[in-house]
Protein backbone atom coordinates (compact mmCIF):
# COMPACT_ATOMS: atom_id res chain seq x y z
CA UNK A 1 0.00 0.00 0.00
CA UNK A 2 0.78 3.32 -0.28
CA UNK A 3 2.37 5.57 2.43
CA UNK A 4 4.10 8.60 2.69
CA UNK A 5 8.13 8.57 3.74
CA UNK A 6 10.84 10.79 4.53
CA UNK A 7 14.62 10.59 4.96
CA UNK A 8 16.53 13.09 6.71
CA UNK A 9 20.12 13.66 8.25
CA UNK A 10 20.29 14.36 11.83
CA UNK A 11 22.87 15.70 14.06
CA UNK A 12 22.63 14.19 17.59
CA UNK A 13 21.39 17.57 18.77
CA UNK A 14 18.30 17.39 16.46
CA UNK A 15 19.48 19.52 13.59
CA UNK A 16 19.21 19.39 10.13
CA UNK A 17 20.75 22.25 8.44
CA UNK A 18 23.61 24.74 10.46
CA UNK A 19 23.42 27.86 12.04
CA UNK A 20 23.83 31.27 9.89
CA UNK A 21 21.82 29.65 6.51
CA UNK A 22 22.22 32.38 3.63
CA UNK A 23 22.13 32.88 -0.22
CA UNK A 24 26.12 30.89 -0.38
CA UNK A 25 25.06 28.52 2.03
CA UNK A 26 21.82 27.64 2.28
CA UNK A 27 22.18 24.68 4.64
CA UNK A 28 24.38 26.35 7.07
CA UNK A 29 27.78 26.13 8.93
CA UNK A 30 28.86 22.48 9.24
CA UNK A 31 25.62 21.72 7.67
CA UNK A 32 26.95 19.90 4.84
CA UNK A 33 29.31 17.46 7.58
CA UNK A 34 25.78 16.01 7.74
CA UNK A 35 25.77 14.52 4.31
CA UNK A 36 29.29 13.62 3.99
CA UNK A 37 28.31 9.82 5.35
CA UNK A 38 26.70 9.68 1.68
CA UNK A 39 29.43 11.58 -0.68
CA UNK A 40 31.55 8.84 0.93
CA UNK A 41 29.39 5.72 -0.29
CA UNK A 42 30.81 3.61 -3.31
CA UNK A 43 26.81 3.95 -4.34
CA UNK A 44 27.10 7.61 -4.24
CA UNK A 45 30.04 7.75 -6.56
CA UNK A 46 28.90 5.05 -9.06
CA UNK A 47 25.65 7.62 -9.21
CA UNK A 48 28.40 10.44 -10.33
CA UNK A 49 29.92 7.80 -12.99
CA UNK A 50 33.02 8.12 -10.51
CA UNK A 51 34.74 4.64 -9.21
CA UNK A 52 35.66 4.76 -5.87
CA UNK A 53 34.17 5.45 -2.15
CA UNK A 54 32.95 3.06 0.60
CA UNK A 55 30.51 -0.34 0.30
CA UNK A 56 29.00 -1.50 3.39
CA UNK A 57 25.89 -0.30 5.23
CA UNK A 58 25.80 3.40 4.20
CA UNK A 59 26.30 2.55 1.04
CA UNK A 60 23.49 0.42 0.85
CA UNK A 61 21.76 2.92 2.30
CA UNK A 62 22.35 5.13 -0.38
CA UNK A 63 21.59 2.58 -3.19
CA UNK A 64 17.87 2.21 -1.63
CA UNK A 65 17.56 5.53 -1.83
CA UNK A 66 19.08 6.54 -5.18
CA UNK A 67 16.84 3.92 -6.68
CA UNK A 68 13.99 5.29 -5.90
CA UNK A 69 11.65 1.88 -6.61
CA UNK A 70 8.77 2.61 -4.41
CA UNK A 71 8.58 6.05 -4.70
CA UNK A 72 6.18 7.39 -7.07
CA UNK A 73 5.75 11.28 -6.18
CA UNK A 74 8.28 13.55 -4.05
CA UNK A 75 6.88 16.12 -1.95
CA UNK A 76 9.35 19.63 -1.35
CA UNK A 77 9.73 23.01 0.19
CA UNK A 78 10.25 26.00 -1.74
CA UNK A 79 13.25 26.07 -0.28
CA UNK A 80 14.28 22.91 -1.23
CA UNK A 81 13.48 24.13 -5.19
CA UNK A 82 15.42 27.03 -5.12
CA UNK A 83 17.21 28.07 -1.76
CA UNK A 84 19.47 31.20 -2.02
CA UNK A 85 17.72 31.88 -5.35
CA UNK A 86 16.34 35.26 -3.88
CA UNK A 87 13.27 36.04 -6.05
CA UNK A 88 11.46 33.80 -7.44
CA UNK A 89 12.51 32.92 -10.99
CA UNK A 90 10.38 31.80 -13.84
CA UNK A 91 13.84 30.47 -15.50
CA UNK A 92 14.78 28.27 -12.61
CA UNK A 93 14.75 25.11 -12.85
CA UNK A 94 16.46 23.35 -9.68
CA UNK A 95 19.50 22.25 -8.29
CA UNK A 96 19.92 19.26 -10.20
CA UNK A 97 20.42 19.74 -14.12
CA UNK A 98 18.39 18.71 -16.97
CA UNK A 99 18.00 15.26 -15.71
CA UNK A 100 17.14 15.46 -11.75
CA UNK A 101 17.20 12.42 -9.54
CA UNK A 102 14.05 12.09 -8.59
CA UNK A 103 12.59 10.13 -11.81
CA UNK A 104 9.27 11.11 -10.54
CA UNK A 105 5.96 13.77 -10.46
CA UNK A 106 7.57 15.83 -7.39
CA UNK A 107 5.11 18.60 -5.92
CA UNK A 108 6.67 21.81 -4.83
CA UNK A 109 5.11 24.12 -2.05
CA UNK A 110 4.99 27.68 -3.39
CA UNK A 111 2.86 30.68 -3.03
CA UNK A 112 3.55 31.37 -6.83
CA UNK A 113 1.55 29.60 -9.75
CA UNK A 114 3.67 28.58 -12.70
CA UNK A 115 2.97 25.81 -15.12
CA UNK A 116 4.64 22.10 -14.70
CA UNK A 117 8.53 21.99 -15.68
CA UNK A 118 8.74 18.69 -17.58
CA UNK A 119 12.51 17.12 -17.16
CA UNK A 120 14.42 14.89 -18.55
CA UNK A 121 14.37 10.88 -16.87
CA UNK A 122 10.70 11.27 -15.52
CA UNK A 123 10.87 14.33 -13.40
CA UNK A 124 7.81 16.50 -13.38
CA UNK A 125 8.40 19.92 -11.26
CA UNK A 126 4.77 20.60 -10.36
CA UNK A 127 3.91 23.73 -8.45
CA UNK A 128 0.99 23.67 -5.48
CA UNK A 129 -0.19 26.94 -4.13
CA UNK A 130 -3.01 25.98 -1.90
CA UNK A 131 -1.00 24.03 0.81
CA UNK A 132 0.29 20.90 1.98
CA UNK A 133 -2.80 19.06 2.04
CA UNK A 134 -3.31 19.68 -1.94
CA UNK A 135 0.34 18.75 -2.85
CA UNK A 136 -0.43 15.44 -0.86
CA UNK A 137 -3.18 15.00 -3.03
CA UNK A 138 -2.19 15.51 -6.00
CA UNK A 139 1.18 13.42 -5.10
CA UNK A 140 -0.81 10.32 -3.73
CA UNK A 141 -2.51 10.43 -7.24
CA UNK A 142 0.25 10.61 -9.32
CA UNK A 143 2.09 7.98 -7.07
CA UNK A 144 -0.65 5.57 -7.12
CA UNK A 145 0.31 2.42 -5.46
CA UNK A 146 3.83 3.83 -4.96
CA UNK A 147 5.18 5.79 -1.78
CA UNK A 148 4.99 9.70 -1.67
CA UNK A 149 8.95 10.66 -0.49
CA UNK A 150 8.63 14.02 1.60
CA UNK A 151 11.75 14.94 0.39
CA UNK A 152 12.33 18.30 2.87
CA UNK A 153 13.47 20.54 3.28
CA UNK A 154 12.95 20.71 7.39
CA UNK A 155 10.03 23.22 7.61
CA UNK A 156 7.93 21.01 5.05
CA UNK A 157 8.89 17.91 6.83
CA UNK A 158 7.68 19.37 9.98
CA UNK A 159 4.58 20.61 8.65
CA UNK A 160 3.23 17.20 7.24
CA UNK A 161 4.38 15.49 10.50
CA UNK A 162 2.43 17.91 12.64
CA UNK A 163 -0.44 16.82 10.20
CA UNK A 164 -0.18 13.45 10.97
CA UNK A 165 0.48 12.55 7.32
CA UNK A 166 4.21 10.99 7.71
CA UNK A 167 3.96 7.27 8.01
CA UNK A 168 7.63 6.05 7.70
CA UNK A 169 10.50 8.59 9.32
CA UNK A 170 14.23 7.63 8.05
CA UNK A 171 16.37 9.49 10.34
CA UNK A 172 20.27 9.08 9.42
CA UNK A 173 21.40 10.05 13.01
CA UNK A 174 25.16 11.53 12.79
CA UNK A 175 27.27 11.16 15.66
CA UNK A 176 28.13 15.07 15.90
CA UNK A 177 26.37 18.27 17.05
CA UNK A 178 25.93 21.70 15.47
CA UNK A 179 24.84 23.78 18.89
CA UNK A 180 22.27 25.43 16.44
CA UNK A 181 20.47 25.92 13.56
CA UNK A 182 17.49 24.19 11.75
CA UNK A 183 15.75 21.90 14.11
CA UNK A 184 13.65 19.01 12.37
CA UNK A 185 11.01 18.36 15.57
CA UNK A 186 10.95 21.98 15.96
CA UNK A 187 7.64 22.30 18.46
CA UNK A 188 6.51 18.85 17.55
CA UNK A 189 4.93 17.23 20.15
CA UNK A 190 2.86 13.81 20.77
CA UNK A 191 4.81 11.75 17.93
CA UNK A 192 4.52 8.05 19.02
CA UNK A 193 6.96 6.03 17.22
CA UNK A 194 7.62 2.39 16.89
CA UNK A 195 10.97 1.57 15.79
CA UNK A 196 10.90 -0.82 12.59
CA UNK A 197 13.92 -1.04 11.35
CA UNK A 198 17.78 0.19 12.99
CA UNK A 199 21.09 -0.43 10.74
CA UNK A 200 24.18 0.36 12.23
CA UNK A 201 27.32 1.66 10.57
CA UNK A 202 30.22 3.30 11.93
CA UNK A 203 29.90 6.56 10.92
CA UNK A 204 25.96 7.09 11.16
CA UNK A 205 22.84 5.23 12.30
CA UNK A 206 20.06 4.91 10.34
CA UNK A 207 16.53 4.36 12.09
CA UNK A 208 13.37 3.57 10.68
CA UNK A 209 10.17 4.49 12.54
CA UNK A 210 6.71 3.99 11.40
CA UNK A 211 4.46 7.35 12.64
CA UNK A 212 1.98 7.64 15.22
CA UNK A 213 0.54 10.97 16.37
CA UNK A 214 -0.94 10.72 20.10
CA UNK B 1 41.46 2.51 32.74
CA UNK B 2 39.30 4.67 34.27
CA UNK B 3 36.83 7.10 31.96
CA UNK B 4 33.79 9.62 32.86
CA UNK B 5 30.67 7.99 31.69
CA UNK B 6 27.08 9.11 31.22
CA UNK B 7 23.81 7.50 30.72
CA UNK B 8 20.60 9.36 29.87
CA UNK B 9 17.01 8.60 28.19
CA UNK B 10 16.39 11.06 25.60
CA UNK B 11 13.36 11.83 23.71
CA UNK B 12 13.80 11.55 19.90
CA UNK B 13 13.55 15.67 19.75
CA UNK B 14 16.06 16.08 22.69
CA UNK B 15 14.32 16.23 25.56
CA UNK B 16 15.57 14.46 28.95
CA UNK B 17 13.00 15.96 30.67
CA UNK B 18 9.42 17.29 29.99
CA UNK B 19 7.51 20.45 30.03
CA UNK B 20 6.35 22.74 33.01
CA UNK B 21 8.94 21.20 35.70
CA UNK B 22 7.57 21.59 39.46
CA UNK B 23 7.87 20.78 42.90
CA UNK B 24 5.29 17.99 42.24
CA UNK B 25 7.03 16.75 38.71
CA UNK B 26 10.48 17.38 38.64
CA UNK B 27 11.11 15.61 35.32
CA UNK B 28 8.24 17.70 33.80
CA UNK B 29 5.17 16.43 31.84
CA UNK B 30 5.60 13.41 29.84
CA UNK B 31 9.22 13.06 31.40
CA UNK B 32 8.65 9.52 32.77
CA UNK B 33 7.60 7.81 29.72
CA UNK B 34 11.51 8.24 28.80
CA UNK B 35 12.09 5.90 31.73
CA UNK B 36 9.24 3.22 31.03
CA UNK B 37 11.55 1.44 29.14
CA UNK B 38 13.53 0.71 32.20
CA UNK B 39 10.57 0.01 34.46
CA UNK B 40 9.27 -2.55 32.38
CA UNK B 41 12.42 -4.50 32.53
CA UNK B 42 12.87 -8.05 34.54
CA UNK B 43 15.81 -6.88 35.35
CA UNK B 44 14.58 -3.42 37.29
CA UNK B 45 11.74 -6.09 38.44
CA UNK B 46 14.26 -8.26 40.25
CA UNK B 47 15.88 -5.08 41.81
CA UNK B 48 13.08 -4.63 43.40
CA UNK B 49 12.30 -8.02 44.48
CA UNK B 50 9.27 -8.31 42.57
CA UNK B 51 8.84 -10.61 39.59
CA UNK B 52 7.99 -10.25 36.02
CA UNK B 53 8.63 -7.58 33.71
CA UNK B 54 10.56 -8.85 30.39
CA UNK B 55 13.63 -9.97 29.58
CA UNK B 56 15.72 -9.21 26.52
CA UNK B 57 17.74 -6.13 25.76
CA UNK B 58 16.40 -3.62 27.42
CA UNK B 59 16.51 -5.69 30.27
CA UNK B 60 20.37 -6.81 30.18
CA UNK B 61 21.14 -3.16 29.46
CA UNK B 62 19.61 -2.33 32.96
CA UNK B 63 20.99 -5.13 34.28
CA UNK B 64 24.68 -3.55 33.01
CA UNK B 65 23.63 -0.80 34.42
CA UNK B 66 22.49 -1.73 38.03
CA UNK B 67 25.44 -3.96 38.20
CA UNK B 68 27.72 -0.70 38.23
CA UNK B 69 30.35 -2.87 38.27
CA UNK B 70 32.93 -0.59 36.61
CA UNK B 71 31.51 2.68 38.42
CA UNK B 72 34.33 3.37 41.19
CA UNK B 73 32.17 7.00 42.09
CA UNK B 74 29.27 9.47 40.53
CA UNK B 75 28.53 12.87 40.66
CA UNK B 76 24.87 14.22 40.49
CA UNK B 77 23.50 17.93 40.47
CA UNK B 78 21.58 19.49 43.41
CA UNK B 79 18.89 19.11 41.67
CA UNK B 80 19.08 15.35 41.26
CA UNK B 81 19.71 15.21 44.71
CA UNK B 82 17.03 16.94 46.07
CA UNK B 83 14.98 18.29 43.15
CA UNK B 84 11.42 19.70 44.40
CA UNK B 85 12.40 20.37 48.09
CA UNK B 86 12.67 23.59 47.57
CA UNK B 87 14.91 25.02 50.13
CA UNK B 88 17.95 23.40 51.31
CA UNK B 89 17.03 20.74 53.97
CA UNK B 90 20.41 19.35 56.38
CA UNK B 91 18.07 16.48 56.84
CA UNK B 92 17.50 15.37 53.25
CA UNK B 93 19.30 12.41 52.72
CA UNK B 94 18.42 12.26 49.27
CA UNK B 95 15.71 10.11 47.35
CA UNK B 96 16.97 6.62 47.15
CA UNK B 97 16.17 5.11 50.82
CA UNK B 98 18.63 4.16 53.61
CA UNK B 99 20.59 1.88 50.82
CA UNK B 100 20.47 4.06 47.79
CA UNK B 101 22.00 2.02 44.43
CA UNK B 102 24.95 4.00 43.90
CA UNK B 103 27.14 1.99 46.06
CA UNK B 104 30.07 4.09 45.64
CA UNK B 105 31.43 7.71 46.91
CA UNK B 106 28.19 9.98 45.17
CA UNK B 107 29.90 13.72 44.40
CA UNK B 108 26.92 16.73 44.43
CA UNK B 109 27.20 19.85 42.92
CA UNK B 110 26.22 22.37 45.28
CA UNK B 111 26.75 26.03 46.82
CA UNK B 112 25.93 24.84 50.59
CA UNK B 113 28.40 23.23 52.46
CA UNK B 114 27.77 19.96 54.55
CA UNK B 115 29.55 17.09 56.23
CA UNK B 116 29.65 13.86 54.10
CA UNK B 117 26.65 11.45 54.30
CA UNK B 118 27.62 7.75 54.69
CA UNK B 119 24.59 5.44 53.77
CA UNK B 120 23.99 2.01 53.62
CA UNK B 121 25.41 -0.14 50.96
CA UNK B 122 28.94 1.72 50.16
CA UNK B 123 27.20 5.17 48.93
CA UNK B 124 28.36 8.08 50.51
CA UNK B 125 27.09 11.54 49.57
CA UNK B 126 30.04 14.23 49.45
CA UNK B 127 28.92 17.65 49.07
CA UNK B 128 31.17 20.13 46.40
CA UNK B 129 30.95 23.46 46.44
CA UNK B 130 33.76 24.66 44.26
CA UNK B 131 32.58 23.79 40.89
CA UNK B 132 32.54 20.76 38.72
CA UNK B 133 36.39 20.35 38.19
CA UNK B 134 36.92 19.66 41.63
CA UNK B 135 34.28 17.28 41.90
CA UNK B 136 35.51 15.37 39.04
CA UNK B 137 38.96 15.62 40.82
CA UNK B 138 37.77 14.19 43.65
CA UNK B 139 35.59 11.43 41.75
CA UNK B 140 38.83 10.38 40.03
CA UNK B 141 40.66 10.22 43.22
CA UNK B 142 37.69 8.07 44.95
CA UNK B 143 37.65 5.81 41.94
CA UNK B 144 40.69 4.74 41.12
CA UNK B 145 41.20 2.32 38.33
CA UNK B 146 37.00 2.16 37.95
CA UNK B 147 34.42 4.69 36.25
CA UNK B 148 33.17 7.61 36.81
CA UNK B 149 30.01 8.27 35.69
CA UNK B 150 27.93 11.41 35.61
CA UNK B 151 24.70 10.74 37.26
CA UNK B 152 22.46 13.79 35.98
CA UNK B 153 20.69 15.89 35.67
CA UNK B 154 20.91 16.96 32.23
CA UNK B 155 22.20 20.36 33.28
CA UNK B 156 25.88 18.90 35.00
CA UNK B 157 25.58 16.36 31.98
CA UNK B 158 25.88 19.69 29.61
CA UNK B 159 28.52 21.13 32.09
CA UNK B 160 30.83 18.35 31.79
CA UNK B 161 30.04 17.35 28.00
CA UNK B 162 31.45 21.50 27.56
CA UNK B 163 34.80 21.09 29.62
CA UNK B 164 35.15 18.30 27.42
CA UNK B 165 35.27 15.60 30.25
CA UNK B 166 33.22 13.30 28.80
CA UNK B 167 34.71 10.03 27.49
CA UNK B 168 31.80 7.44 27.09
CA UNK B 169 28.12 9.13 26.26
CA UNK B 170 25.04 6.28 26.37
CA UNK B 171 21.86 7.44 24.90
CA UNK B 172 18.80 5.75 25.44
CA UNK B 173 16.76 7.23 22.33
CA UNK B 174 13.10 6.87 23.28
CA UNK B 175 10.87 6.89 20.04
CA UNK B 176 8.47 9.43 20.97
CA UNK B 177 8.59 13.67 20.81
CA UNK B 178 7.78 15.50 24.05
CA UNK B 179 7.73 19.37 22.05
CA UNK B 180 9.44 21.05 24.63
CA UNK B 181 11.21 20.36 28.23
CA UNK B 182 15.32 20.44 28.80
CA UNK B 183 17.18 19.52 25.93
CA UNK B 184 20.17 17.33 26.85
CA UNK B 185 22.37 18.82 23.84
CA UNK B 186 21.33 22.80 24.65
CA UNK B 187 24.51 24.85 23.38
CA UNK B 188 26.84 21.63 23.28
CA UNK B 189 28.35 22.46 19.86
CA UNK B 190 31.19 20.65 18.50
CA UNK B 191 31.14 17.07 19.59
CA UNK B 192 32.48 15.00 17.36
CA UNK B 193 31.52 11.11 18.60
CA UNK B 194 32.60 7.71 17.34
CA UNK B 195 29.60 4.96 17.62
CA UNK B 196 30.71 1.91 19.83
CA UNK B 197 27.96 0.55 20.06
CA UNK B 198 24.39 0.60 19.00
CA UNK B 199 21.70 -2.04 20.69
CA UNK B 200 18.23 -2.09 19.08
CA UNK B 201 15.45 -2.80 21.07
CA UNK B 202 11.61 -2.99 19.95
CA UNK B 203 11.16 -0.12 22.41
CA UNK B 204 14.44 2.12 22.59
CA UNK B 205 18.02 2.30 20.99
CA UNK B 206 20.78 2.37 22.69
CA UNK B 207 23.30 4.31 21.94
CA UNK B 208 26.93 4.56 22.84
CA UNK B 209 29.42 6.56 21.97
CA UNK B 210 33.13 7.82 22.55
CA UNK B 211 33.22 11.81 23.05
CA UNK B 212 35.69 14.17 21.45
CA UNK B 213 35.58 17.80 21.10
CA UNK B 214 36.43 19.80 18.15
Amino acid sequence: MSKVTCHQSISLDGFTAGPNQSLQNPIGEGGMRLHQWMFDTAAFMRMQGQPGGSEGADSDIVEELGSNRNVGAYIMGRNMFDAGRGAWDESWKGWWGEDPPYHAPTFVLTHHPRAPIPMQGGTTFYFVTDGIESALRQAKEAAGDKDIQIAGGADTVRQYLRAGHVDELNLHLVPLTLGSGERLFQDVAGLELTITRVIDSPTVTHLTYRVGLR
